[in-house]
Formats: C-alpha cells, structure tokens, sequence
C-alpha cells in the first residue's frame, strides 16, 4: 500500500514535513485536541454532516470505567494524550462543553477475534497507536495502529465517510460495528438499533438514542468494496423479548437485526486490496440514507473523495489570504479558519429532506437546512464572521432558524439546536441576535416580518427560563429562576436586537417595547456595590455578594466581575452607570490583573487557569467582548495590549493550543475577528470596534468579486498599537469600521507603533 | 344527554330490544368476548385502522396483578366476566391468540383525581360498570359506568377513533391518556413515547413499542371538542436523563413530552356539552395523523360519524342476504360475517402512505395496503371467503403482500403481517396459498411472473424455519427444527400453491419442481403406525411416538391423529395411503368420537374442552377442513352430520359463542362457507366441496352487478342430508362446484332429506 500513498500524496501535492505554505497545508486539525479544546481530528468537509474521526482512550482509563466513558474530556470522542483507539465514528461535536453522537463506531480488526465475547461487550477490542504514525489534514485523516498494524485513512463528503483499510498481508479482515458505543454515554441512552444486511456488501440502518437530544435518530447506509463473508450479533438489551425471532439462529448471517444496543461483526475473506467502507448518514429514513450514498458515496474513489474534500477546504480557506509575521500565526490563522467552518453542519438529504424540530420529515425549499446551533456561543463572533466570510450559508442558517421555530410547539427559534432537537442548553435567545445582525449587514434577504414575527414569539414564552417574571418584573428574580442576573442582562440584550428587527420590519411599537425592555439592564445594577447582582422578586438584592464567586452569585459560568460587564447594547450607559471612563478603565485593570484566588477556578469545568488573565476568562464566552471595552475607557489603547496578549497566549499551535472549547467555533471566530484587526463588539449593530491586527496582511474574497483588504505599515510583535487607520486613504477619525464599508470592498490600512 | 341518545337511536333507526331484523341489526359484537374468543366489542368499521374498543379487568385482578394483565385472556383488552373498564385504546386485535397494541388509552375521569399518584401508577383508576348499562353495534359502542356515571360513546371512521363522553352535570371533567398501557405488556416493552400539545384543543404524538411486532411505531393525532384548561404528565422511565429540561416545570402546562413511559392528564372546566374526542392514527408521522384527521375526523360529527359507519357496515352485511332456520341462526352469520371484516386492516394514510416492513415510508399505488395477515389461520378459509365477498380487498391484500416481500430483506412474503413487522407466528409460507388461491379465482389481476417470484423467493430461504433441510432432505427433520411434521406437511401444500401460480405463470420448471416437491408429504408418513410422524436427519422416525399428545411429537397446535391428515392438496392421495375410503372413514370416526384424556389437553391453550368433538379440534385451525374429509370415504354423509354438529355445538349467538380463538375471522369465515353448504378444501385450487347447508336460503351480490342463490328445499333441523343438488336446474354429479359457477351468477339448490 506505500505506493498508493505516496503516489496520494503527490497527487495532493502534500508538502509533508516540508514548510506549510497553502492555507489548505496550514490547517492543523490536531491544534486543540489536547485537553479542553474539545475538537476532534478526524474527517470532514466544510459545514458537513459527517464528522469521521477516531475515538480514543487511555488504555487503563477503560479498563476501569467499563467501557463508559469519562465524559468531559470526550465531548469530541479523542483526547491527544491517548494512547489507544477503539474506533472511527461518524459524527462528532467540534469544540463544545456538553456532547452526545458518535454514531456508529466501526473499528476494523485482524486475526481471529473473540467475537462472543467481543459483542457481549465483555471484552473492549482496541488499536494501540502513536501520533508518528498519524496524519491529520482536513478531510483526511491517516493512522497506522496495532501490531501487525492496519492502516486506517478517513476522508468524507458532506453525507458520507469513507474509510480505507489496509489489512496485514493474508490476514482475515473484519469489522466491529459498535452501535452500543456513543460519546456522553450512560446506561439507557440508546433507545432502539435496527439493521438489515440488505445484500452482501450492503447495510443500512438506524439508532436513536436519548442524550443531550433527547429524541435523536441517526439512519445510515453502508457498502463495503469487499463481500462480507460472515456476519453476526449480540444484542444487550435487558428485556430482550424474543418473540418468534426465536425459531432463527439470528445471531449468525440473519440479515435483521433490532433492539436497543446492538454489536456486530463483518468478516471478510483475505484480499490484497484494502477495504473501502463508504457510510452515509440520514435523519430521515434508511432509504434516504441510501440515495446519499448512491449520489455522493458511491461514485468516489477513495483517493477522489480526498481531492474532493481538499479542494471545498481550500475554495473556502483562501477566501481569506494572509501574510503573518511568522509561520506559527499562519498555522492558527489558518487552522482557526477552519474551525469555524467545522459546524453549524448541514442537516439534510441530497434531495432537501430533513426531520424538523417536530419529529416530521420536511423540505428545505429555497434554503439550506443546517443543525448544531449553539447560539450562546457563536452568536458573539461566529455568526458575525459568517456575515463576511460565509454570508450565503448564514441566511441559511437564518432560514433554517426560522423553520425551527416553525416546527416548535413553543414557538421558539432554537436556543440550541441540535439534530431536530432542542437540548435548551445554556440561557438567552440568542437566535435574535444572528437574526439582527445578518438583516443588518445583508439587508432583507429574507422577509424582515417574519423575523420579528418569531422573534417576538420567543421572547413572549412565560415559561422559558424565567421570561415570565422577566417580562412582569422588569428582571429576573432569583429566587425564581436561577442565575438571574446572567439572564437578565442577556434578555436586555436580545430584546435589544429585536427592536433592531422590529426597527427593519417597520413595526414602531414593537420597536419602542423592545427597545426599551432592553434598558432593563439597569434593573439589576446595584450603585451601592458598583456591580451586577442578582435581584429577589421582593425587589431587594439578593444578601451576600461575592463579585469573583462564579457559583450561586447569579451568574451562569462566570462571575459579578466579568459576567456583569454584558450590556453590549449600551457600552457607553454602562460605562457612565460604572462610574464613567476612568473609573471603569481602573475596573478593566482590576479585572485583567487580579489574581484569582483557587477556590473560585476549581469549582468550574469552563474557568480553568488556562483560559484566565486575572479574572478575565478567555476560556469561556461571557467576557469575549472585555477587552475591546478599554476602548470606551480613558486608555482605550489598552485594547490593543489585551487583544496582542491574549492571541499570542491563549492561541498556540499545538494540539494543546486551545484554551478552552472551541465552542463550535467561537473561539477561533474571535481569533479571526481580533488577528484581523476589528471585532463586533455588538452583534446586531453594522460597526466593528478597530482592535490590533496581528497579521502583516489579508485580502478577503467578498461576495460579486470584491474583496476586502487590510495592510499594515510597521507591523511587528512590539508594534502592537495602531496609530492611525485609512479607509482606501481616508482617515478613520473613531477606531470604528461599518460592514458596509467592509462589504464594499477596498483596503483598511494600519499604521502600527510600539508606543500607545 | 337522554334526549340525544333516543334521537340518535331513532335516526339509526334501531330496533333496540326488540326482534333484530337487517344484517345490522343482527350484528352483536360481543359475541364472542367471553373466554376464548379473544375478539373485540369496541367500535371500527370495515377493515378498519381504528379499533377503539374498551379495556377491562376485574376489578381484583388488577389489583393483585399490579396491572400487568394476564395475558392470554386479554388478547382483544375485553373480556365479558370483567366488571371494571380503566380505558379505550385506538387499536385492537380481533381474535388472536397471542397479542400486541392496546395504543393511546383514554380513560374519562370527574371529580378531583389525584394526578399525583394516578399518573406515577401507583394508583389505577377505573370504572366499574354492568352489562345491562352496555350497549355493542358494529361501528358504535356505548356504556355508562361509575358513580356518578360518566357515559361513554365510541364510533370510528377507517383511521379516527372518535369518542363522546357524557360527565356528571357540573362536575370538571378530565381524561387520563395513559402511554404506558399495553396489550401484552411487559417491562420494557415501550421504547418511547413523544407527545406536543400543539394549541389547546389539538395533541399529537407517537409510541413505539418492542414487543409481537418488535419495531413497531403508531402515531396520533387528537382533537378536543373543547379546550384544556390544565394538563400535564409523568414520565415512568428508569434511567430519566433529563438533561436541560431541568430548567423548565415539564410536568404541568409544559407542551412537549417524552420519554419511555408516559401518562398525561388534560382537564377541562366544567360544560353543558359532552366532550368529544377524535383521535387520528397513522404509521407515517404525527403530521400524516393530523391529515388523516383533518380528512376524515374533523368534518364529522360524532351522530354522522355514526350514522357513516352504520351504512359502511350495511353495504358490507347486506352483500349476504340469508333466510335462517331461526333468529339465532341470523345473528351468528351476520355476526360471523362481521368477524370477517375487522382484520387484515388498512394500513395506509388518507395520501396512500404507509411505514414499510423496512421501516421506510412507501406509496401505495395502485393499491390499498393492508396489514395484519394471520396466515397460517385466515388462508383456509378467510381469503378464499374473501375471493367471493371482497374480492377487490383480497387483490389489494394480495399486492400488500407483494409490496411486503419487496420491502422485506428477506425477499419473503408475509408470515404474520404486523404493523410494518414481521412477527414470524406460526409455521408454513401460506401466503402463497393466497396468491394461489386469488389467481385461480380471479384471474390475472397481477402479474403471476411477479406472483411466481416472490413466492419461489419465500419458498427458499434456507435459514427459515426448516426450510434449508427441508430442500435437502425432502422433509423437516425433527432434530433440526421442531414441529417437523406439521412444517413437512405444510410446506408440501405451499409448494403445491406455488406450483399452480407457476403453471399460470408458464413457468414450466418451477411448475414441474414445486408440484414434485408437494408430493414430499409422504417422507413424514410411516406405513407402519399409520400416522404423519416426525422424521430424524438420519432418516429414522423418532421414538417414543403418541399420536394424541400435542406437544413433543412434531406438530404445532395439534396431534397426528388430527394435525396427520393435513395433505389438502392430495386428499385422494392421502385417503389411499392410510388405507383407502373405509379405513380412512373410520380414522374419522375414531378422530370424532374418541373421549380426549384430559392430560392431552390441558398442557395446550389452543385445544380446550370448548372447541372439542372427540379429538377433533375445531377452536383452532389444523383441522378445519377435517369435517369435509369424509366426503372423500364410504360415508361421505357424516361430512354434513359433522358440520351441521359443529354449527350447532360451536358458534352461538351469546357472549361465550366461540369454542376458540376467531383468529383474526378465520373461525368466522369456515362458520359461513359451512352455513351456505359449501367449503373450500383445498384453497389454491377453483373447487369447493359441498357440506350441509345451515341457511334456508342466501344471495350473494357479485361484482358486476351479478348474484348467487343458494336456494334449500326441505331445509329442517333434521333435514341435515343433501340429497340432490342442482346448479340452475341442473343436476350435479358430484359434491363440487367450481368458482367459475359461483362467480358467473346463479342458483343452486340443495334438496335436504332427514336420511342420508
């Protein structure tokens, strides 16, 4: 098989070992994967639905788990500390702190497995592996494990993976196909498994589990390059009522299979081509499984789906081109780059098909359906960057909001979708805010009445998340819905973009009462202390304020401190309300340079000291927008120390180079906005606040042939301050930038300096 | 409410306590709910999709039992002996011996139930009710029950389920929606359960269930004649992740459910109307519920919905015109004809969708699917019935069939056709006795190439059932596969079926090989004994032989004596070999008149005292066709003593009429070939043989306008001996006629004698 590799990698033109060069050769899908950035390295296509990647542990760690599994540290099913691979599964979150999937765990293996004790999951069947023998790239992914060692590649297109193993010479292959397995596991969470042997290199399929997404179903169809020569099962269920199924031997080559936790294996005789194992995923049904196969999977090669999944990395990556002041900053610009592009995915068939929200099968018509909206996060930069980078896809994304909140029985646009469910994760109705922010700088591209129209549903549901009180009382009470002050300023916030909605749909009323719900910030500051803090239904501040306690105080992951500066709607009424430019600069300073006492960090799995400055959480959301906020102080140039800081720490280029998740791509979106120079401090509105630009320069492909430009002058690591800024030669008097005038294309210049 | 219901009853015009005069009228569906015959008494129309039909128990039963019912006796969720109704479900089986669904259980409660405990199950609620306050019509059941009494209506449409309840003057009134209820129930055989309140008078939602049908989905739609005031659930399961739902009060006014085992109250403000439930099924989807529902339920009020049913049963009875030698008579074959008509059932949205057995959602064209074919029951007489009364329906059920085997990975027709399952019961691959039979009789409504393919496809699956020994050997072995006999024995008819649909389909080789392979009977028959007896691989008869015991001795439900004469498709064959026409007779008689040890059957739940005449069984299938075998003996006159004895013996017009099982109308369907003097002994074949007529006269309504008399002269209770019999005046030779006879339209006359 060396020579099918090599010649690959000609063909790709891999300079492999040799100076990363193309933004494609730049991405390194490994940067993040160890520890808390909780992206998987495996294979897949921008926005795509299939997430093809290895599923890992400790040898020992699942030894003594029995198999379920340590569930934090496997949000992405890999952890680059281990040392074994027990199998490449289809789907994978990229970068969240809660998780589910791992659909259909296959793991190929020689020789002459255990099978009976194999499938009664007795014995856990795994791949020792190193990383010198592992390649990741995006859309293929290379390991060779086990002794005598297989070779496993990965590569995908948006509804299938592909595998490509090679067996030791003259060894029996086989496959374990492991529906048992899944990331974020506990007993009872996989509902039902059904799958046929539809002929003898054909299967298809389905499992729905109860996790995160309480009623998810994933559907699949397979087909293998080789006959499958033997096959069985074990299936685990505690009630297994047998019916009449008892007259068969269905453990062995009886092509139905079904109950709640299935195990099979796939024998194949031994062959000097390798196997190439081609799965295509469906929520809707096997046989739309099936027509994703016969459409994407199988007319490709192997080595053609790699090309192909390389060439949709690259069209997408150089829509951004950049000089940086070293290879390093190219290899996180670009590996950055291709996080954000990792989710929302793609949810539906060729044909357009998908389960909604309702469990019932729809059409996107005139759209693109997309899944995995995990909007507390990527409201903030992701959507935002999507406006530049991806603005067609995000009024898809828009548009598939908008049938999620069609498909609700609450009226909803999604908090979190998640593969036709809602999982309410996190607060806020942060779907507004994309809503606002793509109507704002993309202009009507969908009817502005039908965006307030589920906007304004949303934001009226009494018994969401303490909206009820919310709407009654001005605020969030604590005592009767929890973090309270967290909600409250995020509702304000919301409801802020609504009557930014409400503003472009031409409906005054419900811009005035939006407008001024947005004000009730206000509500919840207490002049006293200086601070946010969560406020009782009896009107009085709840007693025994802690501002750095991140539990208990009011505040969902974060803390008085950092959570409290969240009024992105009204900077400049904040800052005034705080004590005006200086004193809240001295508050910033406070916030940046303190050092955080233990017992407020161990407390949190989102506050570690990776992510920390002080008090300030760079690990996690709520304070994204902190350090631009200097520009509204007495020394706004502090932004830029804050900003240079943070990219050269908290972004590293190495498997541990993530400070905390990624969260489905927010954290890299910051990196792009904040590398680049600007940042929208206030999604919703068209401005970008001017930070410090990392990068020597960029050129960003725009939609209709423009392209946006940014150049630096002096440009160095100590030149971190910007001394002035041109628009195409103009000078910018405020450190602000309109989308427009982005969107129009032409050159924003920098001049940096090493002195303030 | 009184007014109401005599309005009704005039517009109905029933003849309520007094003679019962149309087919309608003669129709009493609790027929056959006492003890053994496992039918229904609810409300359904024609082959309907709904079978709504109340649940009972007595009343100490279920407190013993801590509601898990016993399960054999509630087969069809009613048995008359009960004293306590605790709901109505949507779907039933209609006299089956081992049993599934019980779907969405409705139960009326008044006053201030304590939701707490009801919905946890700790507490059951009930309603006791008698007979006397009970009124049963096909399409239309009624009972007042409890104290105060809340009355009860239930009518259906093919797909709608549509109830009223009458509740105490002033008192609130709320309904107990129990998910958890099963028919068959066991630990965990409910995989999960998904309910939306959409608005305040509209839910849908859906339940699978693992159990006779392993896979199994049903979904609802349910529309509330008047708005909820309050609801909520309680979710049952044992491992409940709940995930972020914690945020919210799910269990009260919160509109989106889920979970394994659920039970959900809905309440209503006190009214002067009755409440009207309409609830929609589908296998498709919540959404095609709701359609069928907007079709079907939504335009119709409860007294039309009546009044429609009502028609749609005339139009059926009244295809049968019959003048009976007493009252009693009348009401056992109207009722018996309306047994006919309660399974297979539709299976099909108002749009032509339904679930496939691949679990896919598939179009009907040309066609209306069916499920439920109990066919190792219904091909003996109650296809071969319906190739005379519906033949339209039996073309349909005959393209099911076909749709089924495409659909099935196995490429088999239908064992027992179950809600998109396959639920494998029983023995045999009758199915294509079916085909056989339809082809024969109605000529070439479908391919019979295609008919020939999937019947050789069936026939030749080598892990089912026996089925790879059998080609092998030229018989089932007993030491590879049970029931040996019976199979052989079965399997050489079906082969026999398939040869015929291969000579229709000119298919000369397969014809030439089925029509050999029919003749394999004779391996299982030992000369020595006498007897059909079960065959060891090594050739040898097994030991230890007894040809009365049922269990042990290679037959299925049944003994050598009985199940041993099974060869119908050589009777003459048979005769021969056991000894020719007198010896055969007295095989017979002993078969009659032997008095059954009580340890042959007290092991057996299928051979009780009820269905017995010596060691004949009539309550269950094998040897139906027995009685007529005398007809090919010396004493071809005790065929019409035999069946006129079981007429007379084995189906009454009381609650506790049928000697066994109905078997989905198979029992229903010998008791009016036998009643019009005429059975098909050897379905597949164009020819009935003829008994002893029951009626003193009938008219059957053909197709095409056409009609067939069967006229009696002499007719008597004692007058039980054929004498002569004439088709439109002319003398037949022998005891045969052909469909071809039947079918063109005619007479026949049958002149009775006390003599043989």
């Amino acid at each position: 098989m060396k020579s099918v590799l090599i010649a690959l990698a000609t063909l790709l033109g891999w300079s492999i070992a040799t100076e990363a060069q193309t933004p494609y050769d730049c991405v390194n899908p490994l940067i993040g994967t160890q520890r808390m950035g909780h992206v998987y390295p495996g294979a897949t296509v921008p926005f795509g639905s299939v997430q093809l990647s290895p599923d890992t542990r400790y040898l020992n760690m699942y030894q003594q788990q029995k198999y379920v599994p340590e569930a934090y540290a496997y949000c992405a099913g890999y952890q680059y500390d281990d040392t074994t691979i027990y199998g490449f599964s289809h789907t994978h979150f990229s970068g969240t702190g809660h998780s589910d999937l791992g659909d259909f765990l296959l793991l190929p293996l020689s020789g002459k497995p255990n099978w009976d004790s194999i499938l009664k999951g007795q014995e856990r069947p795994y791949h020792r592996f190193t990383h010198s023998d592992e390649t990741a790239k995006a859309g293929y992914y290379r390991v060779k494990m086990g002794s005598p060692a297989i070779q496993a590649e990965l590569t995908a297109t948006p509804r299938v993976g592909i595998h490509r193993y090679t067996f030791p010479e003259g060894e029996s292959a086989h496959l374990l196909l492991d529906l048992v397995y899944n990331i974020y596991n506990y007993e009872g969470k996989n509902i039902w498994s059904f799958v046929r042997v539809e002929n003898d290199s054909t299967l298809t399929g389905y499992r729905q589990t109860a996790g995160w997404g309480r009623t998810r179903t994933e559907y699949f169809a397979m087909r293998l390059s080789a006959p499958i020569s033997e096959y069985g099962f074990e299936r685990m269920d505690q009630s297994p009522y047998q019916g009449f199924y008892r007259k068969f031997n269905e453990r062995r080559n009886f092509p139905e299979m079904a109950g709640k936790d299935l195990r099979l294996f796939l024998s194949f005789e031994p062959a000097n081509q390798p196997l190439v194992v081609k799965m295509a995923l469906s929520s809707v049904s096997t046989a739309s499984a099936l027509r994703n196969l016969e459409v994407e999977g199988d007319p490709k090669s192997f080595d053609n789906a790699v090309i192909d999944a390389r060439n949709a990395w690259t069209q997408e990556l150089e829509k951004v081109k950049v000089e940086t002041l070293s290879k390093s900053d190219r290899i996180s610009f670009y590996t950055a780059l291709y996080h954000t592009m990792l989710s929302p995915t793609i949810y539906e068939d060729v044909d357009g098909n998908y389960k909604g929200l309702d469990q019932n099968v729809h059409q996107s018509t005139g759209f693109t359906n997309y899944t995995v909206f995990s909007l507390w996060d990527t409201y903030r930069s992701l959507h935002p960057w999507f406006n530049i980078h991806q603005p067609a896809r995000n009024q898809d994304m828009v548009k598939s909001m908008l049938a999620h909140a069609e498909q609700s029985v609450h009226g909803m646009l999604p908090i979190w979708s998640h593969y036709a469910n809602e999982n309410w994760c996190m607060i806020g109705y942060h779907a507004v805010s994309v809503l606002a922010d793509a109507l704002v700088k993309q202009g009507p591209f969908a009817d502005p009445k039908e965006l307030l129209k589920w906007s304004h549903k949303t934001a009226q549901v009494p018994y969401f998340d303490g909206v009820g009180a919310y709407r009654q009382l001005g605020y969030v009470p604590e005592d009767k819905s929890g973090n309270s002050a967290s909600k409250t300023l995020e509702y304000a916030y919301d409801d802020w973009c609504i009557s930014v909605i409400a503003e472009r749909a031409q409906n005054d009323s419900l811009q005035s009462y939006y407008r001024k719900a947005s004000e009730q910030w206000t509500r919840v500051y207490d002049p006293i202390s200086g601070y946010v803090r969560p406020k009782l239904a009896n009107g009085n501040f709840k007693p025994d304020f802690d501002p750095l306690d991140t539990h208990g105080q009011g505040f969902i992951e974060g803390n008085a401190l950092n959570y409290g500066l969240y009024v992105p709607q009204d900077i400049k009424g904040m800052v005034t309300k705080m004590g005006g430019e200086k004193a809240f600069r001295k508050r910033l300073d406070y916030l940046f340079e303190i050092e955080l006492a233990d017992k407020y960090i161990e407390k949190n799995e989102d506050i570690t000291r990776d992510g920390l400055m002080g008090a300030y959480v760079h690990g996690n959301e709520p304070g994204h927008h902190i350090p631009y906020l200097y520009l509204f102080t007495d020394q706004p140039f502090k932004t830029a120390q804050r900003v240079r800081q943070i990219l050269r720490e908290k972004y590293l280029d190495k498997p541990d180079g993530l400070c905390g998740n990624d969260d489905a791509g927010q954290m890299s979106a910051w990196y792009l906005f904040s590398a680049l120079g600007f940042y929208p401090i206030t999604p919703g509105s068209d401005e970008y606040v001017i930070g410090s630009p990392l990068v020597k320069s960029a050129e960003i492909q725009l939609d209709r042939g423009k392209s946006f430009r940014i150049q630096t002058v002096n440009q160095s690591e100590k030149n971190i301050y910007v001394k002035s800024i041109r628009l195409n030669g103009r000078k910018l008097e405020n450190p602000v930038i309109k989308h427009e005038q982005l969107i129009n294309g032409g050159v924003l210049t920098f001049e940096m300096s090493p002195t303030p």
